[in-house]
């Protein structure tokens, strides 16, 4: 059994950075599945043409090629089904796709905002010209006006993450007493955020930031030793 | 075993409109509970001031009065252990918390806004000053400056609801196979436009509109039953 991932780095391969890649990474984990990662950078669109896709994760398991992350977290739920479970059942799994929605609109959207230019910083100098041609294309300023207000961003961020607080008045994590893909969703924006940017997105004392220190300590601190800022 | 509970009603003592009494209305009829609704209006204060609470629903099992539609859902699904649970566990208790959060920002916000006059229309004869004074004074505007654009209401709350459509192409409720509190939560809201306005909140098509269908077949009809709009 071999199982590889294609994953966005920075100019420092170590350097993980996506959100998407880093939901994967802690499925994997959740499932105990050894794996080879790729580094990857938005350059590289040859290296995974043979998956008919342009963008990572592209995970392989043994010669089969799976994108989108979403659809890598249902594989792995499918096909290693006696390893511990992503969503435990159609009600985990309804609440990962509700969880995975919001967040993509609620967390990532001010999220990207608050930290753009420190995404530019630490992307790979083969990747910069695309980097920035393509966020202005879609911001429609440049990074450095996206970027030049994080405290409103973060504010506007710590709003939006009130459901996650109160939720998490009620249980440790989102999937209950242990962390299931619902946590994975929401923890990898902020993994994201931590590998390329020294902003403060949580205060403590809040459950919210108290949650992600639990999930930083996940899998022996799989997340707090990747490359990144103290936050 | 005798349970009474306090429910907000109209004019009309059968339309009974808070989307926060239909939460227990529903979930009293997945436990399979038979209880005995009590009309109540907001210048009723003191027919529930022997539970020390303002608002309603007030739920009274055998003499114990349980206040707070959250506060009640727990108790029944601790009292009826026996009973369908609510929850389904601590993963369903973390979803509901987070999906009541949620539905009382992008769900009851917009709605609100859109039906309010309507509201006032249903209200007791006896309640309606207040009504008028407590919402104008919440707002800071008149009820009907706040409600003079429902289509723009309506189209940002089917634009926040698009957590829940992403959820429902997964799965046919957000409990999974079957209906729990966390569909009970939301759907209650639109059963409290339902009980007082006939705007149009959701078009055919969308997977929320099929599952607002099935919602109201649940419990041989109770919902489509009730005194309300066709919508």
């Amino acid at each position: 059994m071999t199982i590889t991932m294609y994953e966005l780095a920075g100019a420092d391969p170590d350097r993980v950075f996506s959100p998407f890649c880093w939901r994967i990474r802690l499925a994997l984990a959740h499932k105990g599945l050894e794996y080879e990662c790729l580094p990857w950078r938005y350059h590289d669109k040859d290296k995974i043409a043979f998956a008919n896709w342009e963008r990572v994760p592209v995970l392989v398991d043994n010669g089969t090629p799976v994108v989108d992350s979403w659809e890598i977290a249902k594989y792995l739920e499918s096909q290693y089904p006696d390893r511990p479970s992503l969503f435990n059942g159609p009600r985990g799994l309804a609440g990962a796709a509700f969880i995975k929605s919001w967040t993509e609109r609620a967390v990532h959207a001010h999220i990207i905002r608050a930290v753009l230019t420190d995404i530019f910083r630490h992307v790979h100098l083969a990747d910069k010209a695309y980097f920035r041609e393509s966020r202005e294309k879609r911001f429609g300023q440049t990074l450095e006006e996206v970027a030049a207000n994080p405290g409103e961003n973060i504010e506007e961020l710590n709003l939006g993450l009130a459901p996650m607080g109160d939720a998490l008045r009620e249980t440790e994590f989102l999937g209950g007493a242990a962390p299931d893909f619902s946590d994975y969703i929401v923890f990898a924006a902020f993994q994201w955020a931590r590998a390329i940017s020294e902003k403060k997105l949580l205060e403590p004392g809040q459950p919210v930031h108290a949650w992600r220190e639990r999930m930083l300590d996940l899998f022996d601190g799989l997340a707090r030793k990747a490359p990144g800022y103290p936050v």
